[in-house]
This record gives C-alpha cells, sequence and structure tokens, in this order.
C-alpha cells in the first residue's frame, strides 16, 4: 500500500464520493493508488472481509444469507483527455471516468459501507484493467484464478446504463474477408485481377444483410454486420493482388460465438474468411429468481444490452447478470463524459431498497 | 567534370558499351559521374556539338539537313537492388539500368559517334531523373528552360520496346473517390450510416466498367480504370464515417485530360471526386512524314504504347514522337531486368540503315 492513497470518507454522500473517486486519476495500469484507497476504506468496516489481489479488490459480508449476489465495477478509466481535475454543474458532476464508471463504483462503496446487515449476502469487486486488452482484464483473472470470489446467484455489474436495467450483453466478433487478384501494371490491367473489385461483391452482401432483431426474455436485440476497415493497394499504378475487409458481428445472446461463426461464414460463403476476435454475449437470465426479484426491486425499465460488457464474464461462470448503474452509456469514453446527480442519487436508493 | 567519370569507348560494339554504362552506377540523382562521362565521350567528336545542363547531356550534328530528329534516353535507374555489377551469359546482358534504359542509350551514343553526317540532323539527348517524380525529370527541365533544344520534326525515346515501335502513348490519371457517412459504436449500428458500405456502389461501377479500345492511325489502345488503393476504418468497433478509394484511369490519347476527367466524373457521378495526379498521353502521330519514314525503314511492327512515357512531352512540344529501344518492357524495374544481346544489335542496325 502507497503513502499517497488518500482516504476516502464512505459516508459523503454519493456525488461527493463519486468526485473525489475521479479526481483519483486511475487510467488502466495505473490502479494502484485508487485500489489502496479503496482496500484501506472497506478494511475500515467490520462488517466485510476484504481481499486484494494485484489491484483488484474483494470485500464481502458473511451473514449467512440464503442468497449471496455479487456488485461490480471497473476503477480504471480510458487515457486522459484534458478532462481532469473533475468539474460540478447544476445537475452533472463530469469528468473523466464520471460515467465510466465511478458513479456505480461510489454507490457499490456507500453501500457497502454503510448497510452493515443487508438481507442477501454481497460480494463487492472493484477491478482493474477493464478498458485494455482483454488479458489484462482484473474480472477475467479472478474468473480464472480465484472463480470461488465471484460465486453468487446474481451478478450486477454497475457499468452505466441510465440508472436502468440492461440485461445480458450481446457478443462481438471480428472477421477479415480477403479477396485475392493478380498484380498487374495498371496500364496493362487485363493482365491481372483486381483484388479491390473483387471487394464489391463483399460490401454488396453487407449492404444486404438484414440484420435479426430476436426477442429474449421479452427484450429485443438488435444485431449488427458491419465493415470496420478496409485496406488495400501496392502503388499507384499497380493492380493489388490483395483487399481486406474487417468485419465486426454483434450477435444476440442466442446466439453462441460457434454459432456466430457459421452464420458469418454462411453469409460470406466463397470467400477467404479468418476470424480474429470473438466474444460470447450473455443471456439477460431475467427468469431467474434473484433476477427477476431484483429487476421487481428496482421497478425500472428493463432494456437490452448491445454492447458487450462484463456481464458476460458472470454469465459463462453460470451466474446471471445485468448491467445497473449511473450515467448514460453513449457518453463513455467522450471528452466531455459526465454523469447526473439525479443517476447517482437513484442507482443507490433503489440498490439499497433492494437488500434492505 | 569529376575525375572519377570513366572513359567511354564509343567505338567498341554497343553491347559492350552498354555493359560499360551499366556498370556506372547510376542511380536518379546520382547521375554526374554517368553524365561526366558521356559529355566527355561526345565532346570528343568533332562534328557534334556538346551542351551541358546539369546532369542533362545534348549534343547535335549541324549539317544544314531538311529535317532535324532528336534521339533522346535518360541516363538514372530505378534504386539498386542486389542487381549490379552486371553479368553475362549466352544471350542477354543482366543488372540494374540493362533494360531501362541503357541499351538505348548505349545505341544512341555509338549513332551519335560513329555516324557523323546522318542523312538527317540529329539532336541527342541523354537527361537525369527519369525515375523519380516527374518535376525533377530532366526532360521536363530542358522542355521548360531550353525548348529550343529540343526542337525537331520527329522524336525517338529509346525506351525499351523490344526492338520494335511502339508509339505513342496512354495518358494516366488518378482520382480519389470518397464516401462519407457516420460514425456509431457498432453495437449500435443503426445509429450510424457506414461509409465502407457506402463503397460498394464504386466498386460496383468499376466492375461494370467496359474500357474502349479505340484504334488510332491503325493502332488499338486498351484503356483501362482500376482501384489502386482502398482505405477506411476508426476502430474495431466504430462504424467508419470516411472511405477512400483511388482509381488509376489509364486513357487513349485521342483524350485529353480533361476529356478524361469529365469521363470519370460521368462514371462516378453522385460521388465526391478528387483528381491527385495526370498527365497527357501522346498521340501516335505516325501520320507525320518523318514518323511514316521512321516507321518504314526500321520495317518493323508497330504497336501501341500503353504506359505512360516521355513521349508525351515530345507532343505536348508538338514533336510526334515513337519509343523504340532493346529489351522488354515488362522487364523494367525487375530486380532480373535484361537486355538481349540481338535487340541491341537489331535496334542499333535499324537506326542506322534510317540515318543512312
Amino acid at each position: 500500500m502507497t503513502a499517497a492513497a488518500p482516504d476516502l470518507d464512505l459516508t459523503v454522500d454519493a456525488v461527493r464520493l463519486t468526485q473525489q473517486l475521479v479526481d483519483i486519476g486511475s487510467v488502466s495500469g495505473e490502479e494502484q493508488v485508487i485500489a489502496d484507497a479503496v482496500e484501506r476504506a472497506l478494511a475500515a468496516q467490520p462488517h466485510l472481509e476484504v481481499i486484494r489481489d494485484g489491484d483488484n479488490v474483494v470485500a464481502r459480508t458473511h451473514l449467512g444469507r440464503a442468497e449471496r449476489v455479487v456488485i461490480a465495477g471497473h476503477l480504471d478509466t480510458v487515457p486522459l483527455n484534458d478532462n481532469l481535475p473533475s468539474r460540478r454543474d447544476e445537475t452533472h458532476l463530469h469528468g473523466l471516468g464520471s460515467c465510466d464508471m465511478k458513479g456505480g463504483v461510489a454507490v457499490a462503496l456507500r453501500t457497502a459501507a454503510t448497510l452493515p446487515e443487508p438481507n442477501r449476502d454481497v460480494t463487492y469487486v472493484f477491478y482493474a484493467c477493464e478498458e485494455v486488452e482483454e488479458v489484462r482484464n482484473g474480472l477475467r483473472h479472478l474468473a480464472r484464478e480465484r472463480p470461488e470470489l465471484l460465486a453468487a446467484d446474481f451478478a450486477i455489474l454497475m457499468e452505466p446504463s441510465n440508472a436502468g436495467v440492461e440485461a445480458g450483453c450481446q457478443g462481438t466478433m471480428r472477421v477479415d474477408i480477403v479477396t485475392r487478384g493478380e498484380r498487374a501494371h495498371s496500364a496493362r490491367s487485363w493482365m491481372g485481377v483486381n483484388a479491390i473489385h473483387g471487394a464489391a461483391e463483399v460490401l454488396a452482401r453487407l449492404n444486404a444483410y438484414e440484420p435479426r432483431r430476436p426477442v429474449i426474455d421479452g427484450l429485443e436485440y438488435r444485431e449488427g454486420l458491419n465493415a470496420v476497415f478496409v485496406s488495400g493497394g501496392v502503388a499507384g499504378n499497380v493492380l493489388p493482388d490483395e483487399c481486406r475487409v474487417s468485419v465486426n458481428y454483434r450477435f444476440a445472446p442466442d446466439r453462441s460465438p460457434e454459432e456466430a461463426e457459421a452464420h458469418v461464414r454462411e453469409v460470406f460463403a466463397g470467400y477467404d474468411v479468418t476470424v480474429t476476435d470473438s466474444a460470447p454475449g450473455a443471456l439477460p437470465g431475467l427468469s431467474v429468481p434473484a433476477a427477476a426479484a431484483f429487476v421487481e426491486a428496482v421497478g425500472g425499465e428493463v432494456a437490452p444490452k448491445f454492447g458487450w460488457t462484463d456481464v458476460s464474464r458472470f454469465s459463462a461462470l453460470g451466474v446471471p447478470a445485468v448491467n445497473f448503474g449511473p450515467g448514460d452509456p453513449l457518453l463513455a469514453h467522450k471528452q466531455d463524459e459526465r454523469v447526473p446527480y439525479a443517476d447517482i442519487e437513484l442507482t443507490e436508493s433503489r440498490l439499497r431498497a433492494w437488500l434492505s
């Protein structure tokens, strides 16, 4: 533990606590100071067992309740973009990490400290490196190395969701489609085969594609199949012999990655398709009693989650999970990210009501 | 003049002279040594007036003939590619510049030195920096600064053409076609417009395009319209808002650059088209008496020239011009470039017969 870690006062209101957290800069890979502060503040609570693993901090109650729930949030942010320190206006807290996701972390910390006897046992998980490459992800590390810490009947990931419940998440897959040709001088183009021209049909299939909109547990998921990169070319006077189209498929959680891959290969039948990246979705799991009870208790609208989030890690562990946190997810990673005070307060009161 | 310039013996056979020239490396920008050697060898001929301008050397007869012809070749080569010094096998001389175009330069030098009284006045032009950006081109420099040196009834550019006559040359134009969209997270693709998908129609038009094959002076020119580069993409999870297709149009010399541009704009009507590069073609001009006489004298097949060459500079000065030199143009710029002895000998004997 470094001496530099400031004291966090978990008894102040959640907005002020959010602001304290925002002003402890914690770009991915540099979470030690904030993890130290979180660890120390939680260790001061006699009703919590606190476990430190790298820059991940886990705190849990042991009340012998019939159910255990995980409440989780990541401590890191994307890189600084001239958006620290925080600033407040009448309705919003502005600054790096305010939306994604220190508002949610503050609510979890406040709840951990001030609700010593929740009606369900709770495992609070604060983790590092969510905003960078998957292999560094702190929740991934815990899931692989210490899965017993994540064992639960239900999980709440406090990613921004406008203080409502966003259930499950879609899967994501990237594939490269490569067309090939034969080089020739462009002054004698009939001697070659233009690989860029060969990509016309790939793009035409993308244009003609009709994404599915399956309804799962009453939620409509909207898929998407999109080129995210295209590249090809050798020189200004040469017919190119290769063109690469990188396509991102966002698929509803009723499809496994294997089914998603089979589908993409069918769409691009006849082409050279290579999967470069893939992450499964997470079913909303709203039919599980703990999840249904949560949705009923918080009383909000339930929406499907389109973007991929760490809820899928819980799903992979057999733990139904939802996203539920303050802030608009469309503002995540924006320079002007911000979080409404009202969202923070609403999220906290709903969570507290459910656990009381 | 540097002391390092070797003596060139213009009385040896043209193959040996080609080899001497190849072994004087002369990558573009480093032509001083070869230009010194050429200047000195020509200055030793009492029947020639020799003019040096930078690393360009002009030598001309003043016999008061009814016609004047230019015989021209560039002294530079593309960069070294582990292909020096030269080497000989039974049929070919191998090495950097052997094909492009020191075989032709050797024939011109031999003719200049050993034919003191040609039946037409001749202006021999040896120039620098043909293989690099147009603004450095030695022939361009002479055409702009000393056009009187290039005044003639007819010009022969000794670029490789398999010892036959390749007449005129096609023009070339590059345009960028940019499609635009609107960025969005790929998990919510319905919020945006994918600019790469928008390029499908551009590629479809290229695929559907039927190039012209106009016949000019009995020669069929084959045009071509080809994508040479394509690029687009922001991040693996973002719908791109811009996609750029770079297209190279090779157009027959019956079209001016202005007509070529209008045609390309018509093909891509509705798109944002920017011309990035353009060079006019050159009409074969075979109906001009001097040209017709040359073609008849050398007795070879006449073919159209597809690639752009400096003949278009003569064309722009009102001087009909053809390509006529030893070597296969398809071997130019290749590591294993080479020239057949037979081509060098045939080119020389044909040129000498025409001028005798």
